[in-house]
This record gives structure tokens, C-alpha cells and sequence, in this order.
């Protein structure tokens, strides 16, 4: 859904490598000999944060998983969300978390299979979004300090 | 739930207040003759961290919302909320997102009416979680640099 994309390669840079960055960023890799159609040897990549619970303490987040379709059902994906879990133990983080779409069996069921909890399924967690101008109305709402 | 808190208060103070903290926190305060049953000036509090999407930006995130029982009903958690938002406009944020137990409708509704999408509905999200044994196996499996 390239339509979708608001953000510019110059602020994924900025926010992503600077002091305190937003997030951080592990690539899956193959060697020349096995590039991608188009000449890519990075074919995949797992984009993570770190949010917290003041019950349990830090979680490392897992926002965007990627793997070129060319290279799927090779391991890529579960090799980077591993690696991602592996780093996440590495900084303490008690807990790794990641939304995914209802109608995304496969995914799901994959996540089941590793043991993970569906929260919105046995808590019945919902996700809520304030953006654009609902922001900012919220925002020009705030008390004086 | 005090039986489901498993951090202390020396892990909040270490992960709040180092040099790249996991979250921050804005708290409500009445004067002194306004002050809590128990004595205390601060009723209530809002925590919040950044994430990110990578295809709208910065994101701030309502973790936890909490104003005393006996202050409720006078706006501190609406004034939390709005002064969040402001923290996140002023830091670029594009989005305030936060979860909601589907059982809350005070809340859900309150939400809804200032505007916010519930991404559980209207597109399928769901939450998944990995902890305890099952986040240090995913670990275990992750593959060689």
C-alpha cells in the first residue's frame, strides 16, 4: 500500500540514527551469489522498539517484519523475529509484543505455535489511534502546567 | 491486580531515569489543602513512551492512565490525556495511540467521541505476546551473525 506511506527516506534516517533513536533495525542478508532478481543481497529486515510495562518491566516491540516475496518460506521471517527475541533478552526485556491483522491466519497461527498469547482474544485488548486534526484538538485541550 | 505487579520500585527508578529512559511521566498535583485521604498532593498520573510506524512517524503511547478513585469525575484523567497529546505534538508526534480492555465503555466511548479509530474494529488488529519460557525459546532459536 505504497499510497499509504506518509514518511520520507531523509526522516526514517533522522529518526532512526540519531542520538536517541526511534527505533532500531536488524537486515537479513544473502551472499552476491544468491541476490534478489533486482541485485539485492539485503532481502528482508525486522524494525523494533522498546516500549514498557510498569507491571513487568521493558518489552522490545516488533513493528514491521519483511521478507522480499521471492525469498519467503526460506526461514527468513522467523530467523529475524528470533533474532529479535534474542536481542530483546539481551536488554532485560521481559516480554516481546507484535500486532497482526485477524484475517492473517498463517501468522497467527505460527505465533500460536511459539507459545504466544492473543490478547485481544482472551482479554479483549483494542487498539485506539488519535491522528491528524483529532491530535491536535486533543492537544489544544491540554491544561496550563 | 497488586499480585500481577512483578517490578520493583528500584527497576522503575532505573528504567525512568537513566540516561535513554523507557518512558516518561507527567503527574496531576491539587494544593496542599486539597491533598488525598492518605495525605498525598499527587493524585494522579499519565505513562507514555515513543514508537514509531514506519510508513507515518513518531507515535506516542498512553501505556497508563491513573487518577485516584477519589478524584475521579473532575477532569485530571482528561488533562492528562490532552497534555500527552501536547508532549507528543511538540516532539513531531503523528499519531497518540493507547490500548482499552473492550469491557471499559466509559472509556471506549469517551475515546470514540474526541475522534479516535479503534483499530481492533474497523481493521482486525490484534495483540500478541511472547514472555517467560516462551520468548527465551524463540531467543534460543535465533540464528548465527
Amino acid at each position: 500500500m505504497p499510497d499509504q506511506v506518509k514518511i520520507s527516506h531523509e526522516e526514517l534516517e533522522r529518526d532512526g540514527f540519531c542520538q536517541n533513536p526511534f527505533f532500531e533495525c536488524l537486515v537479513a542478508e544473502v551472499p552476491e551469489e544468491n541476490k534478489s532478481k533486482d541485485g539485492f543481497t539485503v532481502v528482508g529486515y525486522a524494525l523494533y522498539f522498546y516500549t514498557y510495562s510498569t507491571w513487568k518491566g521493558p518489552t522490545v516491540f516488533l513493528e514491521d517484519l519483511y521478507v522480499m516475496p521471492e525469498f519467503r518460506g526460506n526461514g527468513f521471517g522467523k530467523g529475524l523475529l528470533c533474532k529479535v527475541a534474542k536481542v530483546g533478552k539481551e536488554k532485560q526485556c521481559v516480554r516481546l509484543q507484535l500486532s497482526v491483522l485477524d484475517w492473517n491466519t498463517p501468522s497467527r497461527d505460527f505465533y500460536a505455535a511459539k507459545g504466544a498469547q492473543d490478547l485481544t482474544d482472551s482479554e479483549g485488548w483494542h487498539f485506539i489511534r488519535f491522528d491528524g486534526q483529532n491530535l491536535y484538538n486533543l492537544a489544544n485541550e491540554a491544561p496550563k502546567d
